[in-house]
Parts: structure tokens; C-alpha cells; sequence
């Protein structure tokens, strides 16, 4: 399972070889379900909200209508993004970029309207691995749209704050509501992170007293991972500092401050990663380091036991020989002289590997 | 025939040694075939196509004639650069750098035109490497010099779309042409880096069950075909980086998003490069502790055997000394006792590498 | 207890996940302790001192009235902090990272106010890690506020010196006590970091000449507090940085030098942590070089035993053998032979060895 | 041989210490031959060249006389070195860096000339090793002075080329010939690179086959070379960067394009050191892979010989046994009923060998 | 020794912990000498040199007398240092500088004077490690002020310089001479680093034909020496360059190309340290190579004799055994077949060794 999903994210580009740039083409796992569209449309005083719009529905609003917001669920279906891209004045290119999963983070301003990709980040428990998932936002006067490749919930505390009119929400505009969003995406993130983080510490803590076999497979697919984790968020960093220091008037001076703070979380979620990746870099280390310690360990038996008892048969071959004239054959206390000799010597061997510290 | 292809490209620019600078030699494998030369002029109306050109028939165009392509392949012919040099006003660098297989990927603006050099990129499944193609483009007003070393396919979609009247491509200026092949040369990478981070991932989930004697030197070989891919991306991205910026007006404003997206594919590609450089990294390590973990079963089996083994033998050698004063040799039950102190001693041995987990 | 430490420091952020952004949460260690503030003010002439104030008793200081210092000791109360942030005008965001302990060291400047996050580190001997401790300093005109997350005397001698009026303290503004603050936090950091430098090199000067089995365990504990410290301080260095360039007029001119002095500081510290983190990678390699000269010493003593007793128990063996035409057995002086044969194999194996330097 | 040149380049500098800074001192291998110096003046129409010429017939040319070469074998005799300096109006710096074989390249812009310090490279193929060459230019108007530290023939291209009046050179400035030499220097560094490159590649394809005792020896060496060369590399393509950007007017518009060819080409010479770096890396790498490879064997070979015979020689052991009461040895078929088991027993350890695949 | 010196510099930065900024207190070698103190005051014509000056000789010269320079050796006594302070007009935090022997080397530039910190570094033969030592200057209109630990000679060129009228140092300013200062002390730099090349390249040499146990002990401490090296030159580049760019008017115009020709050479001296720690880890690789490469061999040796012995003790011990029933001890030319037999096996282990060139 896991590396269907890392595939996913990196290998479908080339089906698009030979069309024309700007033709939007769907890279991603292929899927089937129906496209899901819903709007939240609010203002200071009223919020209205619809589920399982169709097509037809969905227009872009005029200017005095408050915020409007269109969640779109699935990516997959072309006719149903063009239709958007043509409603919402979208450029070839987005949709293109819309459609395609393989596509890293970036913030892109156009005219009139911002576009931003991000990636939504699930550690699966059952199958051990990160799940990622394709998510984009425009932003727009008066209105956001976000597009998701599955329904799910990471946008769902958003909807449960407007609804509640809670908080700032409802008495901002629409660039509020886009931050809202892309913070929904940030703060998903630190459960993945430290979810990932714990897998991490749970191995390390065990690694040094109880290595297993497969330990390093294990490590191997938690680098695979991390690397993930880097390539979703590092981009990301980039495409809000941009969104800080842009001077296109997409988010009002009012939201500086969270805009710096949503950068803030973003560093923090990479310094996470990263402390992430040193210790599995560490934990490789590790377990060589153990693996070599066992060796050390499983030579020194050996070595103890043959240098013991190599000598001892040596001097029991001696008095095995069959020669004619052997003097000490026929001595009365040759046996019981041997024997001791022979434990003398075992004894000598045990006292000098005592002496260096191998028993 | 891995080797060849490398060497090529990095290999022969010693023989240009003690010339003029500026004078164009041919770097490169050596080609006997004849150098093939085609146009394609059209506007947003009509087209013609021109295949087999003789050098004659080739001259700069007039302005007022739309856009005109004109691609050669074959660049191994001194006489026919020499007279494109010259019809087109190119300068003699240029010329050189036209001719220079080994010339790395760059984009330089001339007063007359932009001169950009790239490196296409095919995996060759026979060979299991990577064939390094020097292409460069020489962007004009109203017409587009594409070279290539040899005939080859990458810039047919670009063809087809032309003649299919589709898209932006016939009714827009040589810009737009020239973006267009640059996208081309790109796309195609997604298929090499793609193809090359399959046989890595393939090879990857093999490596720690069964690892090969061979996979060292596979890994070694991969590895200098991720190095030619970067060599050729990263050079890359700088080049389309200063087409953004470049200030000359060779590419018009409305190109600004394709551009844009151009450059976010290099890094994309150079993304891809990057991973799968790292998985070789880690596969280099992962072989390294497969060979490390068997020897280290080895060892276990050789010490297992050897410390149960050797005390007996000292045992039975004892009772094969030929002393005449042996009282137990004469007892009675001796042989089943002396039995019955191995098979003990044998499972004590047993029960202590049980214990140690080595069995 | 390292563990748990450490995990404070990185674990807790996504229990946020989902609520308002700017809504302040306590994420740390949980505590129960009653929060603490204490405020000392001052001015050239006086010197009010209050401990154990109640939450009424707080309030933002008029100008007029010289410096007003407000310590509080404990930011997991959220009614406390609120009203402290009401009081005296505070961002939300701003109490949001005064009471996330996950918070990464940073200075931001808001119209009113600078806000200053830094990280107190104290070696604990007991057991052996780093605690980490998060103080935020607010400096406002004629206020400053600090925050810690308990109660502790870094600030203490910054107090002694208020009360006993000596230096530059009582003279000057907020701006001079703000600096004192982070003077002293910085100066602590010495304290922490020449404590593990002396562990460190305790350790590697042992490290060669008598290895222990846990001392990999203990690098690895090491590597990960130097790695606390480096994620302290290299963010404190940019905050401070910051505060240099910052245009705000929160510091005067007057302090350019000590902020300079400061700066300087925090690179210190960053040099002494890197020298740490270098020494500590030579260590673990210094490390699994001794246990590989140490299994190497294994294998020459195994090797040298096995290598002259092998040939001779053989030879042994050959007279052991109970054929009945081996004309040697019934010569005379057979078996003295034999053992001039064997002494001499034996002292050939023991110059063949010395001569390779293995004895 | 290697290491004499590898310390020329990098250890008299502290035979200087204590004199007057500008005080010129020669500092590299010392030399006992008489500096030669030769001269060629030449414009579009003529060409005079005079060879060994005396100080007294060197003088600064007045710029109506077209452009004067003048080019210095040997810079170890002080005399010779000062009057030049004086004639030529040079900064005492600029003559204690002609001397210093161990200055490092670089390009300074003086008021009345352009200083460059490069180093030339010549693989021995007698050593094994990479020769090094202090080479320095001096560009004024109307006249070029070059300096070597021995009679070399790097330069003889150019002489060749304006003696025929081939090319550019005759019909430019001073500023053409200065670029005319510095493009001899670089071209130079693609034989000795791929020289290199070739004796790597061709160990590296050998090494995995057929390791040999002294290839760590020889990488080892590849690897000083080839940090030499970086060494030379790396500060040129500075320089030369900064001769593109300098304002002062010491190189024509007009060379701007062969400026920044020159410049590529640097950067090429540095792609390729790079390469080979990175391959010796890998090969030192592979060595070691290949002799704990070859170590793995040598201890398979061991273990199954030694675990096959080891039981058996057990079993021989017990029935060599003196024991009076022994029922197996009077049976009429024990003999061959032990032969049977001990093949049995071999035959198995040999089956499971090959199931290990170890045979 | 080692150990002690490298403390120093790094490890009493503590004790000055909640004292107030700019509170100078010694931090260093504690010592006892007096601290003595020199002055040379010269102009064109005259020059007055003074030894062990009392504190009331030392004022701040006025600008008309030419220039004065008091060196000061011992750092450690707080009332010289305090008085020189006050006559110098010196900030507070410079004195604290001055004192501060775990000062990194940094420039500052105050409105009336420039402050420099560097350090002295010196090889050590008998201890073999690097002897660091904090210097200072302080360079004002008319005076330069220099600080040292304790007396030595690396300023007394300067002065020889001084006092035979040699140079420009006469004629020149104080800047001048504050420049040749400096200049001393980095020319003293390449006669350490000359010197731990040596012996880095000496060992480097023996480590591959006779590697020593107590090597990689060594490896380690030149590591450690290298590593003080480099954090005395980096920040020192640092502050050359900062001088080179500063607006501050305390170096003329004309001492550029001298300043210029400074930071040359710590950039000379950094490429020779990164140099020594580059070979520094090749060394180490190279040792571990070695050991790993003797284990090989002792390897090779067991694995040959026990392989070839091992049969042939079990062919002796098959007839060996007691059986009553073994027809071939009967036979007449068993034992000359058994030994033809043995022979045979042993020649074909050879033989089969030789193949695999282990012997």
C-alpha cells in the first residue's frame, strides 16, 4: 500500500506527454465516485448552506454577496472542471494544475485571482504509510473555492466555526476564510508529523535493547515517508512566504499577523520533520551499530570456546597416538597428570579472556 | 554501451584545444549520416511544410510572413552550421555551442535572437541507460531554429498539433512555438525519470530479501544515470529561470504563466531526480546491511556448530588416549555415561544460543 | 525523564487542531500550580517591589510612572492570561504562543508592543537531559512582561541588581530591561552548554581506551539534547538579528552596541553547540572503530590458537590412526620425532605471526 | 613525486613572515634557470617578435603601437621581476603575487591594469599526478604581460594563430589577446580533466571485477589531484565572473559574449572535476563493499567446511574411543553403518548450504 | 595539554553569568604576571620606543604628535584595564571584550575608534596541539592600542620595522600600522597550518604501509586542533571584510589593495584548513580501510589452514576408530594410500585458494 500512494504522487506525469501545455488532463489515482460540489454562502448576519450542488448551481458571485464558499470533491472529472475553470475566469493552466496530483505546493497570483496547492498529509494507521492527498484553493473576490481528490473531513471544523458563528470567520471576508482553510491543512499536518514522529521514538526507544529483523525495512519505509512529509511541506513554506510578502491586495493588511503565524506553523512542522528525518538517520546508524555489536558478541562465543578446547584436544590427540614407544603411556599417574595440565590450561585461557573483559 | 553515452557528453572537449575561440568543431559521437533539414511556416490560416530542405532553400524570413520552424537534425556537418550561421546572423559562439555535444544546458540572449541549449533524454531499455541528446533552440522574430543530433520523435506532437490547427500554436507569434518545443524536451524527461525511478523502486523492494552479486555495481550504474539527468535538468532550470526574468522581449508578456509553469516542471523533474538519488543513496546503505546481516548468519551457523561440536570432540578425544591407567575405561557404563555427559553438554549449548536468540 | 522532556517540547501541537486560529490553548506539560505574577517598579529614585499580586492588581503602567516590570510565573492558565491580554492590549495570536510551549523562539512587532519568544535551558544532572523551559518577554512603552512556565531564578540577579541600584539598570528604560532579560537567558545558555561540552568530552576521552556497551546509547541521548539546544538557539540568533534591524523604535539607539553584544552571544553558543554536535559524530564514529579493533583483536587470537593447533592435532591424528602396517608406530624414536616436528610447526606458526605483527 | 608538487602550491607561504607586507619573495619550487623573456608587437598590418630578450629592452609600449605581448619564463629572480614592476607601474602587491606560487586565482582591478592569477595543469602521466603552474596576466593598454613560472607551450596556439594572422586576434586589442590567453589556460584544463577522468573511469570499471591491494592507495591520490584541481578551478570561475561584471573598461563590449563563453566553460571544467569527484567517492565506497564482499566469501568457504567436518570428525572421535564395553565395536557392519551416517550428515549440511544458498 | 588549551577557549564563559552587560570580568587561563606595558610613538623622522610603562604614562596621545602605539601584554588584571578604558574613551563592552579570552574574532566599529578581535594561534611541539591566544587592537586617530595574553614575539617584526625606518610603516598612519599588525598575525597563521599540514601529510603517508594503534587517537586530536583552527579564521574573514566595506573612515583609501591583500590571505588560510580537515576524514576512512583490510588477511590466514586441516583430521579420525570390523586396516597399502589421499585433498585446498588469490 504504501508505495502505491508514493507512486501516485510522482509517477503519472508522463501519461500527459504530447498535449498541449494548459490542457487539463487528470494525473492521480484513477477514481469513479461522483464529483461532490457544496457551498457555504455567509455574511456578518446569515449563512446559507448547500450540499450536492450541481453544475448548474454553481456560479461565481457578485461582489455584494457576503463570502461565498464552493467545496469541490473530487478532481477527476473534466467536464466538471472546465465548467468551473470557464464560470470562474480560471486560467488553462490552473485547471491543468487543479487536475494534477503530481503537482507540488505553490502559491501562483493571477489577476484576479490567487491560486494556491497544498497537500493534505494522513498517517494510515493500518497500512503503516502516509496518505496524500491533492488540495487547492482560489481565492477570489467575494469567494473561495477549495477542490479535494475525496470528500473528508479536514475542512469540516471550518464549517462547524461558521456555522456556530463562531469567531472571526463570519465578520471577515473571503481572504479570512482562505487562511481558516489553508491553517485547517497546517494544523493537519502536526497530527501526521506526530504521529510519524511517535512510530519514530516507539522503534528508537527499542532498537539498541531488542533489534528485529525487519527493522530495517521498517527504517527504510519511515525515510520513504519522511521524505513525503518534506516534499509536501517545504514547498509549502515557500508558497506562504510568498503569500506574506505579495503585494497583490488578495489578503487585506488585517491578516499580517496570521499570515506570519501560519509561516511560523509551517516552520514548525518542517522543523519537526527534519528532527524526524536526523533520528531515523540516527536509528540507521543504530542498528548497524547493533548488528555489528551482536557479531562482536556471537565471535567472542566462538572465539572463548574454540581457543579453550582446541589446545585441550590437541594434548587428548597426543595420547591418542599409537606409536610403540610412548613412555608416558605406561606411567602409573599419566592420566590424572594430564587431566590437570589440561584443566590448567582451560583455566589459563579463561583467566586471560577474564583479563580482556570477553567473559 | 552505458559507458559510451556518458563519456560522450563530458569527454571530447580536449580536441578543440589550441583553436580560434569561436570556432565551431563538432563534438560528439561521430555521425556519417546526412544532415536533414525541414520547415514548417504558417500563421493562423495556413501552413506549409517543407521536408528534406536543401541548404538553398533555407533563409531567414521576412516578418510579415507569420512564424517559420525550420529543424535540422544532424549537427555534425561544419559546412551546413557554417551557412545557417550565416543566413540567420548567429554568432560564431553560438555556432560552436551549436556544434558542442558537451556544451551543458543554458540560455543566452543575443541582440538578434535567444540561443538556448538542452539535453534530451531517453531511457533505452536495451542498453538499461540513458541516452543524452544535445538540442538547442534559436528563438528570432517570426521564426525558430530547433537542432537535434539525430532524427528523432520528441517534437512530432508539436507537429501534429500544428497541422491539427489545434490549440494556441497557430495562432500565436514564434514565442509561443518556441515555449511550445521547450515544454516538449521537458515532458519528455517525466518518461526517463519515471522509467529510471521504476527500475529503482523494482530493484529497492527486491534488494533486502534476495539481494545479487550484481546490484552493487546496478546501483553504481543507476547512479551515474541520475548524475547525467541532473547534469542536464539543473542547468535547466536556471536557463527557463532567466527566460522569466530577462528583460529582452523575445518572449511576450502573455507567456509569462506558461514560462512560469515551464520552470515548475524542471523542479518538478529535478524533484524526482532528487528522490530517486536518495532511494539509491539508501539502497547503497540497505545492500551494504544485507551483505553485513549475512555474514553475520554465517558467522552464527559456523559459531553454532563449532561451539557445540568442539567440546565433545575434546571428550571423545579424552577416551581415546591410550594411557593404561584409565580406571574408566574399564567401568562398566562408561561409554553410555560419556553419552549421556555429550548429549547434556550439546543441550546446554542448544538451550544458551536459544536463549541468546542465535537459533 | 529525557524522553518526556523532549516530547513537551515537540508533541502537543495537534491537540489544537481544529480550533479558531488565535485561540489560545495551553500546550505543554500540564501543571497545577497556582499562576504566580510578581511586578517591580522603578525609576531612578524608587523602587516598588510586589510579590503574589492578584489578577486585579495588574495593570498596564502610564507612562509617567518610570519602568514597570510584571513577572509571571505559569502560562497555563488561560482566564489569567486573557486578562492579562485584555489589559494590556495583546494580539490573540500573541497569547496563543505564550501558552504554546511548542512555540519555536521568535521576535515579532506588533504597533504596540514587541513580542519575544525564547527558550530557557537547564541541564538537570539528575537525569542527565536538557530541561527546556518557554519564556516569552513583552516590551511595551514604560513595560515589560515576562512569562515562565514556572518559578525560577534566571531573572533573579537582573532583580538584585534593580534592587541594589547598581549599573546602568535603574537609568534607563524598558527597552534596557528588556535586554538585561534576554542577557541573562543567553548567559544561562553558557551555563547548559559548557555543562554537556564537559559530559562530552568526560566521555570521549574514555571512548578509546575503554568502551562501554551503553556509551552508543548515551551519544545518541547526547546527539538528541544537542539538538534541543541547536533548535533553541539558532531561531533565537534570527530573533535577535531581527531586533537589530527592526525599524520599530522599541530599542533605542544607545543599545545598538548591547544588542550587538548580544548577537555576538547567541553565535557564541551556536559555535560552542556545533563544536558539541562535531565532536559527538567523531565520538560514535570513534565508537564503532574501537568495537571494530576490538573484534579484530577477537578474530587474531582465535586465529593464531586455531592456526597452531589445527596442523597439529592433525598430525596427532595421523598416529592415531590403527593401521596395521604404519611402520612408523614401532620405530624407536617416533615419538620424539614427532614431538620435534610439532614444536617446530608450532614456533614457525608463532615467527610467521610475530613477523606479521599479530603477536 | 605527487606530494612535492601537491606542497609547492601550498606550503613556503610562512617563509615570508616578517617582512614588509608587498615586499616581493618567491615562494615555490626553486629554480636555477634564467628567466626568458620574449616579446610580440603586432597590429592589424605587422608583426614583429623578438625571443630572449634583455631588461633593458622591456619597456611599457606607447599605446599608438598597436598592442605588445610581452610573456615572462620564470618569476623566481627578484631583480628581473622589480624592474618590470616599475617599468610597468606595478602595485608592490601585484609583484609579490607574480612571485607566490602559492596565491591562489583571482582577478584585481587596479587604476591602470587588470591583475589575473590562474594556475596551469598538466597531468604527468610519468607521476600519476597533476603538475601544477603558476600563470599570471597582466592587461594594460596596449599591452598584455603573461607570466610562467617555466617555458611551456600552452601558449603556443596563440602565438601560432597571430603569426598566421589567423582569426580575431591581429585585428583586436589588447583586451582580445588577455581573453586569446585565458582561453589557452582553460582549454588547457579539459586535457588534464579528462586525463583524470579516463584513469578513474577506468579503475572504476576494473575495481568491482578485480580490486587490488593498491587501489585505496590510488584513489587516495586521485582524490588529492583532484582537489587540486578544484582548488585552481573554483577561484577562476570567480574570477572570471567578476571580469564579466567589472565596471572598469579593461575588456571591450564587444567580448562580452566570449567573456561569458570563457566563463562556461570554467563552470564546465568545474562540472567535471565535480563528476570525478563524486565517482571517487563511489569508488571508494565500492572498494570497500567489494572487500567486505570478499570477506563474506572467505568466511562461507570456512563455515561450510567447517561445519561439514566438524560432526564428523565428532563421530570419528567417539568410536576412537578406548572404552572396554562398547557394543558397536564389535558389530559386524558398524564400519560402514557409520560411513552411511556421516554421509548423510554431510550431505544434509551440504543441502542446506545450498538452500542458504551459500554454495 | 591538548585538553587544557582547547578549554579555554571555549569553556568560562559561564562564570560570568548574572553579572551586568559590560561588566568586564577575565575570562581565560588565569595568570599572575604583571602586566606589562610598551609604547612606540614615531613620526617620519623620530621615533620613541618605551618599555614597562606605569599606568600613568598611558594617555590617549593627541592627533598632532605622529603615531603612538601602546601594546599591552596581560589582559587579566581589571584595574589596567579599567584605567585604560577611561583614558581611551572605551565602550563598557569592548573592555568586557578585551578581557574575554572565549571572544570570537570579530571587528566593531565604535564612533571613535574601531575594536578588533583576533586570535594568535601557535603549534605547540612538545604538546602537539595548537596554543590559542586572544588579541586585540584598537585603532583610533593617531593610536593603535594591542592586546596579547601574555608577551611574545609576533608583533616584534613590527617593530624591528619600526625602529630601522624600513617600509612605508614610517611614513604612514596608524591605520597602516594597525594593517600590519594584522598582518602579522595572519602570517603567523600559515606557519601553524603549515605545520599541522606536516604533520597530517606525514601520518597520511605511514597510515596505509604502517598503521599504529594510537593513530586514530591522533586523527582525533588534529581533528580537534583543525577544528580550533577554523574557528579562528572564518570569523576573522568575516572582519577583514567587514573592514574592507566599512563607510567608517579609519582606513584610508590607499591601504584598499593592502586590505584586499589581507582577506587573500585568510582566504588562503581557510583553503589550507579546509584542506588538512578534508585529508583529516580521507584518513580516517583510510585507517578504518586498513583495519578492515588486516582483518581480511587474518580472515585469509584462518580460513586456509583450518580449511585445509580440517578434512584431513577427519580422515585421521575415521581410522582412528576402534571398529572390529574395518577391513582397510588390515590392508597392506592402506596407510600409504591414506596419506597419498590426504596429500591430494590438501593440494587441491591450495590449489583451489591460489585460484581465488588467497594466498
Amino acid at each position: 500500500m504504501n508505495k502505491r500512494k508514493r507512486k501516485k504522487w510522482s509517477a503519472r506525469q508522463s501519461s500527459k506527454r504530447g498535449t498541449v501545455p494548459g490542457t487539463p488532463v487528470f494525473i492521480g489515482e484513477s477514481r469513479s465516485e461522483a464529483v461532490r460540489i457544496g457551498s457555504i454562502s455567509y455574511d456578518r448576519g446569515d449563512l446559507v448552506e448547500k450540499g450536492a450542488l450541481s453544475l448548474d448551481d454553481v456560479h461565481r458571485p457578485y461582489r455584494s454577496e457576503g463570502v461565498t464558499w464552493i467545496n469541490v470533491d473530487g478532481i477527476h472529472d473534466l467536464k466538471v472542471m472546465d465548467a468551473l475553470g470557464k464560470r470562474f475566469g480560471l486560467h488553462p493552466l490552473t485547471i491543468e494544475d487543479l487536475m494534477n496530483t503530481s503537482q507540488r505546493p505553490k502559491a501562483e497570483v493571477f489577476p484576479d485571482y490567487l491560486f494556491l496547492v497544498m497537500k493534505m498529509m494522513n498517517y494510515n494507521d493500518e497500512t503503516n504509510s502516509v496518505d496524500v492527498e491533492h488540495v487547492s484553493l482560489i481565492l477570489g473576490e467575494g469567494y473561495v473555492l477549495s477542490f479535494q481528490e475525496k470528500e473528508g473531513d479536514v475542512f469540516e471544523p471550518v464549517r462547524e466555526r461558521l456555522r456556530a458563528s463562531r469567531g472571526r470567520l463570519r465578520g471577515n471576508g473571503s481572504d479570512y476564510l482562505a487562511y481558516a482553510l489553508m491553517d485547517a491543512v497546517v494544523d493537519h499536518y502536526f497530527l501526521s508529523v506526530e504521529r510519524i514522529g511517535d512510530v519514530i521514538e516507539d522503534m528508537d526507544d527499542r532498537l539498541l535493547s531488542d533489534p528485529r529483523s525487519d527493522d530495517l525495512q521498517r527504517i527504510h519505509e519511515l525515510k520513504r515517508d519522511v521524505m513525503t512529509l518534506r516534499k509536501a511541506v517545504w514547498p509549502l513554506r515557500e508558497a506562504v512566504g510568498k503569500l506574506q510578502k505579495s503585494d497583490a491586495s488578495f489578503f487585506g493588511n488585517d491578516l499580517d499577523a496570521f499570515l506570519r503565524d501560519l509561516y511560523d506553523h509551517t516552520i514548525q512542522v518542517i522543523d519537526m520533520v527534519e528532527s524526524s528525518r536526523e533520528l531515523l538517520t540516527g536509528m540507521h546508524d543504530t542498528y548497524l551499530s547493533s548488528v555489528s555489536n551482536r557479531m562482536n558478541e556471537v565471535m567472542k562465543v566462538l572465539t572463548v570456546i574454540a581457543t579453550i578446547f582446541i589446545p585441550l584436544t590437541f594434548i587428548a590427540g597426543v595420547y591418542g597416538m599409537n606409536f610403540k614407544y610412548m613412555p608416558e603411556l605406561d606411567w602409573r599417574f599419566s592420566y590424572p597428570v594430564v587431566w590437570i595440565v589440561m584443566i590448567a590450561v582451560g583455566a589459563g585461557m579463561v583467566a586471560y579472556f577474564r583479563r580482556k573483559k570477553w567473559l
